[in-house]
């Protein structure tokens, strides 16, 4: 990772902690650790006190470690998480108006409490807030992530063929993906027919027939950035009523998309796809419309009714309606966009949109 | 998933909940929700109140939940988890005495106390403790998911070549997995030569070499339940210091193995890999010696040098030392135990046993 961009992590994230009068943040969270270090490893957690930063990790990671974080001074600990970040913190006197991130657990709050013996406070979305605004470099790995994830969409499309599983299909998909260096950002949902009324359907032995439907939910890797990518198909002869649903998804996903933009309201653009659904007389989704993606698979801002807040220019989002009717259908359309000052730009056109017919039979 | 299965699970942490006095559990935690229902997805919540079951979903999850869950009341939510458990909790009057898991995000849990209204506790491992020893619809998923896990490499082996790069061994293996029905129980690590040092390397583009050491660790999934395993191969000439280290780890494991029993401390056996390995002059790993598996890739209990108490028959736990030399090499072996009162049924011996030796060049 490049030593400037985390060091300009590092400020922000002081600025935040001096504004909100913190001068000690311990970053239990998985995803805020990789932000403020670069360390793209497991258990283990990041420390700012006083604008200085820290990875806490063990002997299992310590050679990634140095690989991976040009800026932190990395701590090899050979006691719990909880006692290394104590001792870090009576090493360094100037550690007062300590807080921990309020996605630690209860229990390893309680632990830190006891451990530094004294005062400990929660904090919420110090790093959530600023990691929703992606930088140049976020951009960019997001872009090749989708870019990937098309690929192996357009390399896997011609091998589908009857009698072929939903599992075979996640699996021929997702081995596309590790042949482009990549790895999936979340495991791959592919329904076909009616098990596409689940939204969060795993692949099973179901076979694929002749005249059916699929959807596919899936999304790669690039330099620990995630994309996120639905795609829905029809195999043989047409199903005239699929159309009718699959062109109503499309047509709430492009008024959805057509509102975003740097300033408009979240819930206005959530609201715009479910009206347009509404307005078809077809069951309206449960989910939201779209999540943030970036270092985690759903991250800030979150696209639902009760969402407050507007849209900021460098945030990246799903805009990702769906039309499900259990026991018959699940149609949902799923893209990725940047926000801009203007409008957004969509960062997942060229992965291949859903022909509605194919015919590999 | 069976109705006297979960029935008597549901009796079993209830009677452990009126042991420790409480009247309400509020589950959090995606594995618990999963043991206590029987439910396979995610974002949802069960609660144990006065002995009846509720699982707390949203209408993405109401078709899978309904197959899944056949005690839990399915309860599907229209506002925040936290609003919809204080909704129920309203509604059974009962319900005094209230915890939550103490693994609950520091965050969930400020908004539960508000939203409830009433004194609120934590709990710790109430059904981790539970759940650690394995019934018997549970030892047999987890056999079931070590022989899809040992099939599947079997199938691998053999297409192994020299340029192949680790991404594109590891999306093979996958492939062979989700043919088999399955998916990966977590993300598989191939690596290389000295990248094998890595304890959880990802896989890179890194090609194989003529002469050249393989690294694999991976795993499956069968009904929700995981297995485990690590295997290592020398490609081409045969390395006499790799062979030598090999050597050493194969023993340590089988030393610790050979302990494994129902009453024999964790420590003791955690122990015995790290001694055999230290009196051998090489590296002692930094990571324990294993761990329980079961529904999460990793549960209680975790072989560790700090860890009390002793095995249970029932508990299945990896053995998984390994040697590692940063720039060098990396060997670990790991196989997936059974502990019975008599010592230990190694549930991953079908597995491919690291031929040091394969020559597909």
């Amino acid at each position: 990772m490049n030593t400037g961009v985390i060091k300009s992590r590092v400020r922000a994230v002081s600025r935040e902690l001096k504004r909100r009068g913190i001068n000690c943040l311990i970053i239990t969270k998985r995803a805020n650790v990789t932000y403020t270090t670069g360390f793209l490893g497991d258990d283990s957690w990041a420390m700012i006190v006083g604008g200085r930063s820290f990875l806490v990790t063990d002997s299992r990671y310590t050679e990634q470690a140095v690989k991976e974080c040009p800026v932190s001074a990395i701590i090899e600990r050979h006691e719990p998480l909880v006692a290394a970040a104590a001792k870090i913190i009576k090493k360094y006197k100037s550690a007062e108006n300590i807080s921990v991130e309020s996605s630690v657990s209860l229990a390893e709050f309680g632990q830190i409490k006891k451990a530094i013996k004294t005062k400990v406070a929660a904090a919420s979305g110090v790093i959530e807030n600023i990691r929703s605004i992606k930088d140049e470099g976020e951009i960019s790995a997001i872009k090749t992530a989708a870019s990937i994830a098309a690929k192996a969409l357009a390399q896997t499309l011609p091998v589908i063929k009857q009698g072929m599983t939903e599992s075979e299909l996640a699996g021929i998909l997702d081995f596309q993906i590790r042949k482009l260096g990549s790895m999936n950002s979340f495991e791959t949902i592919v329904a076909f027919g009616p098990n596409a009324s689940i939204a969060h359907h795993q692949p099973t032995l179901r076979k694929l027939g002749k005249n059916d439907t699929i959807l596919i939910d899936f999304g790669a890797k690039y330099k620990g950035y995630c994309s996120d990518i639905t795609r829905c198909f029809i195999i043989g002869k047409p199903n005239s009523f699929y159309r009718k649903v699959y062109d109503v998804v499309e047509k709430a996903q492009a008024a959805a998309i057509k509102m975003v933009k740097a300033g408009v309201t979240i819930k206005e653009v959530d609201s715009a796809a479910r009206e347009f659904i509404r307005q078809s007389d077809l069951p309206v989704y449960g989910h939201g419309t779209g999540h943030g993606l970036g270092i985690e698979i759903h991250e800030n801002p979150f696209l639902k009714p009760e969402t407050k807040g507007v849209f900021q220019a460098g945030q990246i989002v799903t805009i990702e309606p769906g039309i499900y009717m259990p026991g018959r259908l699940g149609v949902r359309i799923e893209d990725d966009v940047l926000v801009t000052e203007t409008g957004c730009e969509i960062l997942t056109r060229n992965c291949p949109h859903s022909p509605l017919l194919q015919n590999n039979n």
